[in-house]
């Protein structure tokens, strides 16, 4: 295992010296392929979907048909239209010793990614990971082994036309276990990125050697301000909570002042009721919707959960300081909304929140590289370092200082 | 512990919200009182050094007296002097959906770091942290104690002064073990920064679920191209290996062209002869050097060598990609430097040896946060995220979206 490792490191040096056309080239073939070998993809897919219970929530996710090929094929392409994130000049300036200085992005090496299920993934990371000259080491599930080869196969015979190596490319075989193997080949592999459950990403926090690029959970916060326009907040709250309650960036709660908790509430109760959300709510809140058909107590825990289903917090809080406190406490440090018409109480709820995206009178639902307007993403990192909310092609760089003299010594 | 952990992290918000003149008073007090307070700190300072043999190497590290205390004053009042590194707009623009983004800095929160023996370590990180509006947990050896509680002392009083929380600046008990009470407390501590041995590094790196930025070990090279102006390679040479033998960024590995090898090394060895510079040599710069009165046999091992010390290894290669080939598999990514005369050598040196910092025709002994003009540095990053190369005040914070909208949703 550590062999092929070697191999995909030593592979990245061939990519580095090549130019963004031919790696456009190459991923013009890639998603042209895509389509063109979709019935292999099929076929490949459906070996994985016989061996799946089709009532097992993961199964629509899995599968593929011509038309989601397409859309692949169609991400593949939008990564192909996106600059080289390599060479960028960050700084440029003449030191005092006389030595001309730049400071230039630069490919990270190897990157490595685990992922779960959705096979798109794979196309889309090994994209943005030859868009940006870096050589990738990918960890699918098992439930996805096969289809996942399909693609990984289109992706090698592409390489070999486009005279890359192979080895740049590599997929490891779908055992648990083997993702072990990583977390001390610190000189071999520059990160890793844990993509799916939260048990996989707390495996890898905390055995990797190898600096870890966490994407997270999110539990986001809409605070509705005494000032808001409480139809926005509504609105707001019902597009975040129910447009698609399985992702990260959606709403799970709902922390509302007193001032206007008895107007506002009822108004929230009526859109959430459509979809028949269901409320775990504190003790006041718990009073004004007494009459809510899937009304519950909200206990301590629910105010760190992560429903990902049709169901939310609702809180009554005094005032701002005490949303702000609530959110520091229970936060997830993704996406937090305040709705207020008050841009006094908005720009310190902006400032002072400490959390990867902050948002006045929008949705949540926004968090999102292509939204953002960076194309695709690896994930959405809950972590500090590096890269912040989306993590898209333009972060897997890193930076690379290059000085030039004339006999300069210190 | 970990209590007082919290209440540090619970600081950080009240700095956050204090303006950068309120800082930069701060600043100017701790600068003005380590130099009024001087004679306390050298009392403590002489109680760690009496526990000291004055034959051990960090003796002369630990001592301080006035003109050293000035020193880190100084040292203080230049962070003071760099511009805020928070609220910086990364970038801005109006998104499809009529959102308005920016992209800005902001805090970290709180930055732990642990380091050994030099006690200006404790005043500069102290005044990095608080400039970017981090609180900071810190635990020094035991060999410096009472000189860090003395200084971290006058911060006290200093926040105190300037009606900050004195919580802060967190100054752990010394004992080793304490240090992995820090691994697990991922809510609290956003970074943990080690610097001192290749041991603490590695046991950090290991063991901690909070990511870490590494300030590793340099094995740097120097490569004599065929087209070397070669005098200039002499004195390259003889000042990346003796200015400062103790230091990362200085000279452990020459390569030498061997279509220059018989006329260089000679030259080489006149200036390093001078510093009684021991010279590990490979079997053909073995022949050449052969009257060198400080000659060995290089091994392999000596290969991945940081001598920290007056000696180095010479080793003669074909060409250019062998000389490539060698940093790329001795070399641990900090500072590599090509002398030539031939600029196209020179790019392809600079554009394709993955380390922090490449040089053309000048000491890589210029690695430094200062000489880059980022002022006081919190060590030199040899990984690739977030920060690499000289890791200074710019790098102390994370990033921020921020989205203002008119009830958009999605």
């Amino acid at each position: 295992m550590i062999k092929k490792i070697k191999q995909t490191h030593a592979s990245r040096i061939k990519l580095q010296q090549t130019s963004s056309k031919s790696i456009n080239n190459f991923l013009q073939d890639f998603s042209n392929q895509l389509e063109a070998q979709a019935a292999a993809i099929i076929r490949a897919n459906k070996k994985d979907l016989i061996k799946m219970d089709p009532s097992n929530s993961l199964y629509d996710r899995l599968l593929l048909n011509e038309d989601r090929i397409r859309q692949i094929a169609g991400a593949v392409r939008k990564v192909k239209k996106l600059t080289d994130p390599c060479g960028k000049i960050l700084e440029k300036r003449k030191l005092e010793s006389g030595i001309l200085l730049e400071k230039k992005t630069a490919p990270l090496g190897v990157v490595a990614a685990i992922f779960e299920s959705r096979p798109n993934v794979v196309a889309d990371i090994s994209a943005l990971c030859i868009k940006s000259r870096n050589a990738a080491v990918l960890k699918g599930s098992k439930d996805a082994d096969n289809t996942n080869r399909a693609i990984i196969s289109i992706i090698r015979q592409m390489l070999k036309k486009n005279n890359l190596p192979v080895e740049l490319i590599l997929l490891l075989p779908p055992e648990r276990e083997i993702v072990n193997e990583l977390f001390t080949a610190t000189r071999y592999i520059d990160v890793i990125i844990p993509r799916g459950s939260n048990n996989l990403i707390q495996h890898v926090r905390a055995n990797s050697r190898v600096p870890v690029i966490e994407t997270g959970a999110g539990v986001c916060h809409a605070y509705i301000h005494k000032d808001a326009d409480l139809e926005m907040g509504v609105n707001i709250v019902f597009n975040g909570r129910t447009s698609r309650p399985s992702v990260c960036n959606s709403i799970d709660s709902i922390l509302v002042d007193e001032q206007i908790a008895s107007k506002f509430l009822p108004l929230l109760a009526k859109a959430l009721k459509e979809k028949q959300v269901e409320i775990y709510a504190d003790k006041t809140s718990y009073g004004i919707l007494k009459s809510y058909p899937y009304l519950r107590k909200a206990s301590k825990e629910d105010y760190y959960r992560e429903f990902l289903s049709l169901a939310c917090v609702v809180k009554v809080v005094k005032d701002q300081d005490e949303a702000m406190a609530h959110i520091e406490e229970y936060g997830t440090r993704h996406s937090e909304v305040i709705i207020t018409k008050n841009n006094k109480a908005a720009d310190r709820f902006l400032e002072f929140v400490d959390a990867a995206t902050v948002y006045h009178n929008a949705s949540t639902r926004f968090t999102d590289g292509e939204e953002f307007g960076l194309g695709a993403e690896v994930g959405i990192s809950t972590q500090k370092l590096h890269a912040r909310g989306p993590f898209a092609l333009e972060k897997l760089v890193t930076e690379k200082w290059v000085l030039k003299g004339n006999g300069e010594i210190r």
